[in-house]
């Protein structure tokens, strides 16, 4: 059993401290949060557990195994090598750290002392994004022409980073991920509607090595919640809505028209979607609870998660150079080595 | 009655003939197009029309006051200038032409002759652009933040343009209509899939003088069609679904959380959508219909088209800017005064 | 090429009309409508074809094979019977005729004549009719289990017949094409909203030999238009909706649990939908157009439409026994053999 | 403090438990179940409850004011009646009983005792079906013409009661509240699959002494879960859609076409809905928190719950009938005054 403690029970942290306490793996020890409101709340849904104002107090807790670290972003460095330095393992909200730096010195500082780093990328652990990855690396797909993403919120706004680093964050780790390579270079555009605040809307074009292009429009101020990324293939093609209850993953035979035939091409402009269509059925586990199996794994056999350091690192370093491009109004940033 | 000739009888030239047949304020003559087979259907759809190979005979017809040009955007310039120099009014498809100062040249052509002279932004006739503008200009939507809209086909390659002036060209007109402002700057990024082949997929960001935003992605290798439009503004938000056929337009009541308390952020983040919501019905009519009616008022009465000469001009505008930009990764770009 | 007058130019007539004129198999020669306005306005689109307020002359006329008849239903029977006794083909609207009695009547005299008589039961060449065939008549949905419809209209009354002969008559030809069986007995229930006039919303429960059962539910005062027809057999499921742009045909895998395990219990109750979803791709085919092809191969080649005067027969009787139920609020009344 | 304990802790139980812990109305004292798994597990979520499988520890506990009973429907009279003896306030799961005998006997007891007997109608208590109560109330909706549901699941066969007495049940409750009046007659027919096993698919016919019908389709074998209910009024409709992220309740303004304007008449054909449509923005409150706040507070103050024991046995009296006429297959059955 990984004993865990969790710092941060705001909007995330009780989702992580439920899936801690309903896993068979782990055993939820002690939570730490600045809001005494808040504890008192941990307090009433787990009796048993510790509550603390300082976070201090589970890195010296000897029967604490692991760290969860959901906070702001600005405080993700300083807690999370505080927390390896006293010998925890860590799993990490994110994005990552404020600065591809950071991300780096705290994988260093990981693998140093041997411990688990884990950045908390739910995505990567539903089944829907799973199920893309396979039908991206068994190449059902084809050769990958694009992927492009919408992923819009209602209104809430926050005032520390920017909308890309809140929401194109779940692409840059999904990107990774499901087609197995990272951008070279970036061109980022947006706008703060809000003065004096980050921006609020942003759209975010992404190169690679070979000819696949991605984009992902993120928001804030949207009237509608959209969650939905397409993922086009020479052979196939993806339409992953996140928000659709029964259909999230849809998989279109694909056609192009390449030639004159006016017959073909009036049948194109008239259809509404190409080829047969099917949509597998997919498993209804929680992603967190798979995530949270996954670092009890990870801990006891010492293997690197799917979400380790390095994507986190990985993603931090595109977002830097997305936040680059976005100052100089879309000119191309290249994309840290 | 405006005595018309069509030249081009293709996939769009058939709505044009059909409209001006069925007008009662035209009548239509003749109809050009290089393929006789093409005009062979003409004939037998619409018994009497003059036909021909050689669109030099509708100048040249004592019978025709306008023309309608609806070809490939490589031969709008020479038809145009020769129709107008022949003395006839003119309707040209979009884009107006493959230059911003070939727009300059037909729009002083037709001044010097007072002739007239208008471009198929058909969308701009459509209930539902009228609607969004009708939201806009009387302020029910507020100040607007910004514009953005996903416009993707499936899989028909152009070979003479790229898929900005095949599909972000509605996009630059609308704009310029419902919020009555043109861009100062674009950055636009996309990629050819296709050796060779014109750019398939391509995503335009636009900078206007205020804070207003827009964003149009356009693609030709979509697995399903989408045509949806956002407008946001200060007060209220539309959704514009052309493909929706009972709801094309709802409009929102807006909300936005700049504050920190917790249960209205968790209000937003596990809700669908903001404030009520309202779907105005929105008249059938036809938009070609109405374009056609509005061309015959224009030509009787001498007033300019709501989409004039200038609107075509200013719509080429951007998208020479957007190549420009495109070639650059992104680089922004000052759309020319 | 068969030579073709059609009687009727209101609603549905001008869809036969075109469809005649546009065929490599057919002529179109003459309308009969007792509107002359309507005949002004076939004249304006089909110059050259003849134009009569009495449809004797069609019958009378030496240059027509086969006359189709699209009036109310009322006049059907005097109509293609007269058309029958001067030796032209029919293709009568649907429902065939006002009582069964008259049906067969029809039948008996295009035996004796040796002509065909076909109902225009168009649904039936549909693509989408046309794959639920193939699913039921393969096997490939197993043991039916049941057929249940909605088709509700917008406030559109009728005054001479009652909904279920306006809407659930698509209906009785589908299941009978399909599930190639026809119904033994009726419970219906209904009611009209407008004094005097006939029942604008009912509902109709079949009962067929085997436990096979069907439902229709129709109306004509619905807010939104619903075309929906479920299939289900004991293997997989079908669901139809007609006004879907891109997926008219849904084939789900099935499940169902008998058992007491508590957890596939809740993931039933949880879900949204059962196993893997399968959309095949349909042809875009009018199906009106196949329909006349059909109609012209029947009459060249002699052999029985598809949608033949039995079809129309056993529809009527089934809604005849829907009357009789309707008028003692679900009552079971059997069909007539 | 109501303090209260839960008979029954399958499927429904554990979101009583949940909902009356945290309320701070109520206090959770004891669970019983026959399951002793289901115990442990009660135990663990909630620690310092006491579990039980027999019932009757309940009734004895000086220490518990109300029951809960969520069982079987067969044991629900039993249960409740021996939990109103010993002095208990009950709510119980609906159908409310077995029979309708059954409910009236638990209506007298209660009533004798003077304590609060309350059936679970969940649905009542939700924003939705709240806001269609006020639309039909208010009269906005005009004179109510039929109330139409369709309620159909995903093959979760039970095996102690049919398919109206496990769904239609909601709807049944429903009507009562929204329209405020009850069936005087019904016709219900239905079918079932499996030898031996109840209906598993049925429909039902509800007749009034006004002309409203209203009609509720049952499934327990579908591909997709629908829960869609129409109301419609001669001013207007409004289609309620449970499952619909964001726009549950949508309220349509009407249009009827009686005469013969074709012109009208296309229109509605070839339309798609009615009139302007809105969707009102609804609360997000769980309806189970709220119908726990309304039992103790009706507990407290001796007022009748909305839900009460003359609303379940309205409901046990049309599902008595409606077994009735389904053995008959449709024939009409007059619901017990």
């Amino acid at each position: 059993m990984i004993k865990v403690g969790v710092i941060g029970f705001g909007y995330w942290g009780p989702n992580l401290v439920r899936n801690f306490a309903t896993s068979d793996r782990c055993k939820m020890v002690a939570v730490a949060d600045l809001d005494s409101k808040r504890l008192a709340a941990a307090e009433r849904s787990y009796p048993g557990i510790r509550t603390t104002t300082n976070p201090a107090d589970l890195f010296a807790a000897a029967d604490i195994d692991a760290v969860a670290i959901s906070t702001p972003v600005q405080y993700h460095f300083d807690l999370a090598l505080a927390a390896l330095q006293a010998g925890k393992h860590v799993l990490v909200e994110k994005p990552m750290a404020a600065s591809a730096a950071d991300c780096r010195r705290l994988i260093d500082e990981a693998a140093k002392r041997k411990l688990t780093l884990m950045v908390d990328h739910t995505f990567i652990y539903t089944p829907a994004v799973q199920k893309m990855r396979d039908l991206v690396q068994t190449g059902e797909l084809g050769e990958i022409y694009y992927y492009d993403s919408v992923r819009v919120n209602l209104g809430l706004f926050q005032h520390d980073v920017n909308v890309l680093w809140d929401l194109a964050v779940h692409d840059l780790s999904i990107i990774e991920y499901v087609l197995g390579k990272v951008p070279v270079a970036v061109s980022a555009t947006g706008i703060s509607h809000v003065p004096g605040a980050p921006e609020n809307i942003a759209y975010l074009t992404m190169f690679f090595e070979d000819s696949t292009i991605a984009h992902v429009n993120v928001n804030w101020l949207a009237p509608v919640k959209v969650r939905q990324t397409l993922i086009s293939g020479s052979k196939k093609m993806v339409v992953f809505n996140e928000l659709e209850p029964s259909e999230k993953i849809k998989v279109y035979d694909k056609g192009i028209v390449l030639n004159d035939d006016q017959e073909q091409i009036n049948k194109l402009i008239a259809g509404y979607r190409t080829g047969d269509m099917w949509a597998p059925q997919l498993a209804g586990t929680e992603a967190l609870a798979a995530e949270v199996r996954h670092f009890a794994d990870c801990i006891e056999t010492g293997t690197a998660p799917l979400t380790d350091g390095e994507m986190g690192y990985n993603v931090v370093k595109v977002l830097e150079a997305a936040s680059k491009s976005l100052a100089q109004r879309g000119a191309s940033v290249a994309v840290e080595r």
